[in-house]
């Protein structure tokens, strides 16, 4: 699963109609040390807020999130993570 | 999901019967930020236009879109956006 | 799905059986404006031949263009291009 | 898979309910050769400890480890390498 | 399907049981024309050995090749190649 953060919300009228009352996110990646984070969209599970660090789910595991597995989403938000502990230091 | 942007139309004759009345788009990446945007063939299912800003769904997810499985896809444009509303700058 | 292009074919007497009458393809990515193309392997569907650009899928999706699931292939050919049209030029 | 490396551990109180009891890891990749290491979380199934070399699945891989295929997982430890023999130096 | 060699094996006490009997070698990827060789473990089907170059595949199509869909592994040599015949080279 990927560490992420929430950076803002997506606005779309003309959409899948699976989509309706999907909150969509503006995510970007948030791995201790990486320089080139990826920004993307997801779809929120867990009520994330904006500037919460966050764990993302991707692929099919996205779609069972939602307990349907013909989702149009590729992309969820399962937990708001409270602390990294890092034991050995990334390098 | 994906921010991408369309750019084009593909033809193809020679082609999988079950892509037969699919829309195929060429669609780039268009995330805040990134420099070396990937370009490649969308099915289109929410009538998109050149230019449009759109959410691109990947992978088996794609296919679910269709609602069959079996459809040789694996890129599918699932919604135009209004509007991007980015709180926290993307770094 | 990706734009790629076909140069060469793969020889292999020892494999997965049912990976027998399949024809194997090299293929590499043919992006517009990508620097770093892939080369690969990709099962053909559509008698394409050297120097043909195509549309490839990926993952689940390339099992499924072969109407069983357990084939052991994860990239297919599934047409040939005629023309991209890009309306909107490629950044 | 992956060849990786235990460093941490995510502490998440809000999270999807299926992800309740699972041990949840911060990795990184521990690949020869490699310059750029991804960080990211999995789920333990091994009993995995920081500073273990361990075997990574991702992917919808990852979910059927755990014998239902609804779990919001997708990274996995599946093992803990004991010693990895390379016979031909890796470029 | 990815074009690698074979560069070596990998020991594992500790493992997921659905493991045991599997034979796991490291791999190395062998694209024609690539510089950053990605290096990972696969499990082996038809009998590689150090050296051999071998056609990989990845994600749930590697489950598939095992015959059961709950086996806990991502990458599978599916085939040995004898000959890579290029007929327009790698850009």
């Amino acid at each position: 699963m990927k560490i992420c953060k929430v950076i803002g919300h997506v606005w779309a009228t003309k959409k899948e109609e699976r989509l309706e009352g999907l909150k969509l996110m503006v995510i970007q990646e948030d791995e201790p040390g990486k320089s080139k984070k990826e920004v993307f969209v997801a779809a929120d599970t867990v009520c994330a807020g904006i500037g919460d660090q966050v764990i993302v789910v991707s692929g099919s595991t996205a779609r069972k999130v939602f307990g349907r597995d013909d989702m149009p989403v590729d992309e969820a938000i399962v937990a708001i993570i409270d602390n990294l502990e890092i034991g050995q230091e990334a390098e």
